[in-house]
C-alpha cells in the first residue's frame, strides 16, 4: 500500500558557504568546513563548533533516495535556523537570505515532484523581509517561509511585525515557525538542554505571543505551522488557558479570545517522538492540523520518517490527513 | 462519601515581614504592605510591585475553612518562591530562611491535623542549607523542604549540591522542586509569559538536570516531587529520550540511564488544569507518583481543589492514590 507522504519539516543546506565575515567586515556567521570523510563542519567564524552535517544535508538526490527507502516521496525544505542571521545588519541579513534562497531553489528545482521550498527572510527589517518574501514567491516559486520563534529576543506579538503578517496573508505565503536562539541557553550548556528544554519553550513562547498579540485575529487567513508539535504549548494549554481566564489584566490585554479557541486554527508537525503524546495532540488539534514532519536530517529528528505514526491505530483517513492533507492545506491553502 | 485529601503543593506566608533591606544594608527583598481592604501587597524594596495577596495567604484558620468547603482536610505548605533569596549573601539568606521557617511552624503548629510544613533553605551555601534542613527537621518537625528549579541560574546537576542531596536522603527529608527565576523572563514581560511559558520550562530543566546529572542514581532514596505536573518534562519526554539516545556524547555524559527509566521514581503534582493531560501524566507516572497539588491560594492554581480529578472516570483506587497515598509516600516515605 502506498500512501502519499509529505514531510513538512526538513532542513537543507548549501554545499558551500561564502565567507560572510570577510564580505561584511564583522563576524558571527557560520562557515562550512569539509572533512575528509565527506561530512562537513558548521563552524562559527569565531572558531566555535556548531554542528557536523552529512551529505544528506546538501545532496537532493541522496535525500530523495533516503526518503524513498522509507516510503516518503515529498519534502518541504528550509534552511537551518542558525542561518537566520537576524542579528546582522539588515542589508547583510538580506544578502544572506537571498543567497540561501537562491541556493535552495537551485537544489530543488530539478526535482519538482519531490521538493517544496520555504524561504528565509531578514526579520530584523520588516521592509526587507517583505521584499524577500515577494522574491521567494515570484522569482523562486516558494509557497512559504520559515521564521524564528523570536527576532533577536523580540516576540512575535510585537506590532512591528504586523505589516509582515499582513503581506504574507495577502500573498498566500504559509509560515513555519521554528525555535532558535533559545531562552536560557547561556545557563544550560550541559546535557543539550537548549535543544531538549529550551526549544519546546521557545515554540510555546511563539504560539502564545501570536495568540495573545492578536495576530491570528488580525490576519485570520495567515497559515502558520509550529515546529515540534507546537513545543510545550499544547501540553501546557490547561495552564495557559487558566492563566488567560484568571489574570485577564495580564494576559487578555491585546486579544479577547481564549487560547483554546485557536486549536485547529494553526498547524503543528508530528514530531513528538511519542505516540501517546501524538494522541493528545491529535485530540486537541484534529488530524488536518497535525502535519507529518520530522526535522530530518538531524539526529534529534524523527529519522524513521513517521514509522511511529503508522504504528498507531488511527483510521486511514486520519493517517492520510497527517501524512499529506494537513501539509497540503497548510502550504497551499487548499487540497 | 469522604475521601482523605492532602494538597501537596500550597503556599503560605507570614502576616508581616521584617525590613530585610535595612537589616542587611542592601536591597532586593520583598516587603509586605497591608491594604485597607484586608489584602496586602508584596513589593520589592526597590518599589517594584510583585503580587497582591489575600488573607488566605497567611491565616491558617481561614485556609482550613476554605479547604473544608471543598472537601479537603490537609495541606502541605511552603513559602512563596520569590522569598528563596538565593541571591543574597549566604548568612543573610540563612537568616531569611530561618525567619520564614519559624513563622511557618508557628502558623501551622496549632493545627497538626490540617498542616504539614516544608522548610526553605539557603541554597547559595550548601553548608548553611544542610544546617537549616536539620533545624527544620529536628526543631520544627518538618518532613520536607521546597527548593527552586535553579540556584542563581546554576543547575541542580551541579556536583556542588551533591552533599545537600546526600544529607536530605540521610535525614529522610522530602523535596518539592518549584520553578522560579524563570529562564527568558527579561524578554517575556508581556502576557504573563514567565509564568505560562517559563515556569513549565524551568521545571523540565530541573528534572532533566537531576536525571542527567545522576542525582537519582547517586541518591536513590531521595524523594523528589516536581511542581505543576513536572512542567513540560513529561509531555516532552519523547524528545528528551530521543535526544539522550541520539546524542549520548552530549546528554549521557554523567549518567548512563535513559530518562524514561525514572518515570515513577520521582513524584509530580496534579496541577495540569486539564483532564486529558492528566490522563497522559498518569499513564507515564502511575497514580502513586501523581500527588494532588493545587498551588493554592494563587489564581494560577487549581482553586477548585481537584474537582477536575474527581470528574475523571478513574477508579477509586487511582483517585485515592492521587488524593492521599502519593503525597504520603512522598512526604513520609511510607504509608
Amino acid at each position: 500500500m502506498s500512501r502519499r507522504k509529505i514531510d513538512c519539516h526538513t532542513h537543507i543546506f548549501p554545499s558551500s558557504l561564502p565567507d560572510f565575515k570577510s564580505k561584511f567586515g564583522y563576524g558571527g556567521f557560520i562557515q562550512l568546513r569539509p572533512n575528509d570523510d565527506g561530512s562537513a563542519d558548521m563552524i562559527r567564524d569565531d572558531g566555535k563548533f556548531f554542528r557536523r552535517i552529512e551529505p544528506n544535508c546538501w545532496e537532493p538526490e541522496l535525500r530523495i533516495r533516503e526518503y524513498a527507502s522509507k516510503g516518503v516521496q515529498e519534502q518541504i525544505v528550509c534552511t537551518i535556523p542558525v542561518m537566520f542571521s537576524y542579528w546582522a545588519k539588515p542589508q547583510d541579513g538580506a544578502y544572506v537570505a537571498r543567497f540561501l534562497n537562491d541556493q535552495l531553489a537551485e537544489q530543488i528545482q530539478p526535482h519538482p515532484n519531490h521538493y517544496h521550498g520555504l524561504g528565509t527572510v531578514p526579520m530584523q527589517s520588516v521592509e526587507l523581509a517583505i521584499e524577500e518574501m515577494r522574491y521567494c514567491k515570484e522569482k523562486l516559486g516558494f509557497h512559504g517561509l520559515q521564521i524564528g520563534s523570536n527576532v533577536n529576543q523580540k516576540n512575535l506579538s510585537d506590532p512591528e511585525y504586523f505589516p509582515f503578517w499582513e503581506a504574507c496573508e495577502a500573498e498566500n505565503m504559509a509560515l513555519l515557525i521554528h525555535p532558535w536562539e533559545m531562552m536560557g541557553e547561556a545557563d544550560m550548556q550541559k546535557y543539550w538542554l537548549p535543544w531538549l528544554v529550551g526549544m519546546p519553550a521557545e515554540t510555546s513562547r511563539a504560539v502564545c505571543s501570536m495568540i495573545f498579540g492578536g495576530v491570528f485575529e488580525k490576519f485570520p487567513k495567515l497559515r502558520v505551522l509550529f515546529a515540534h508539535a507546537g513545543g510545550s504549548f499544547l501540553p501546557t494549554l490547561g495552564r495557559v488557558e487558566h492563566g488567560y481566564h484568571c489574570r485577564p489584566d495580564l494576559v487578555a490585554i491585546d486579544n479577547p479570545r481564549a487560547p483554546s479557541e485557536y486549536l485547529g486554527h494553526f498547524w503543528v508537525d508530528s514530531a513528538t517522538h511519542d505516540g501517546r503524546l501524538l494522541d493528545y495532540v491529535l485530540e486537541l488539534q484534529g488530524a488536518k492540523r497535525v502535519a507529518f514532519g520530522t526535522d530530518y536530517p538531524f539526529p534529534l529528528g524523527d529519522l524513521e520518517l513517521g514509522a511511529f505514526i503508522e504504528e498507531r491505530s488511527y483510521s486511514e483517513d486520519v493517517k492520510n490527513d497527517i501524512f499529506s492533507e494537513a501539509a497540503l492545506e497548510w502550504l497551499f491553502g487548499t487540497k
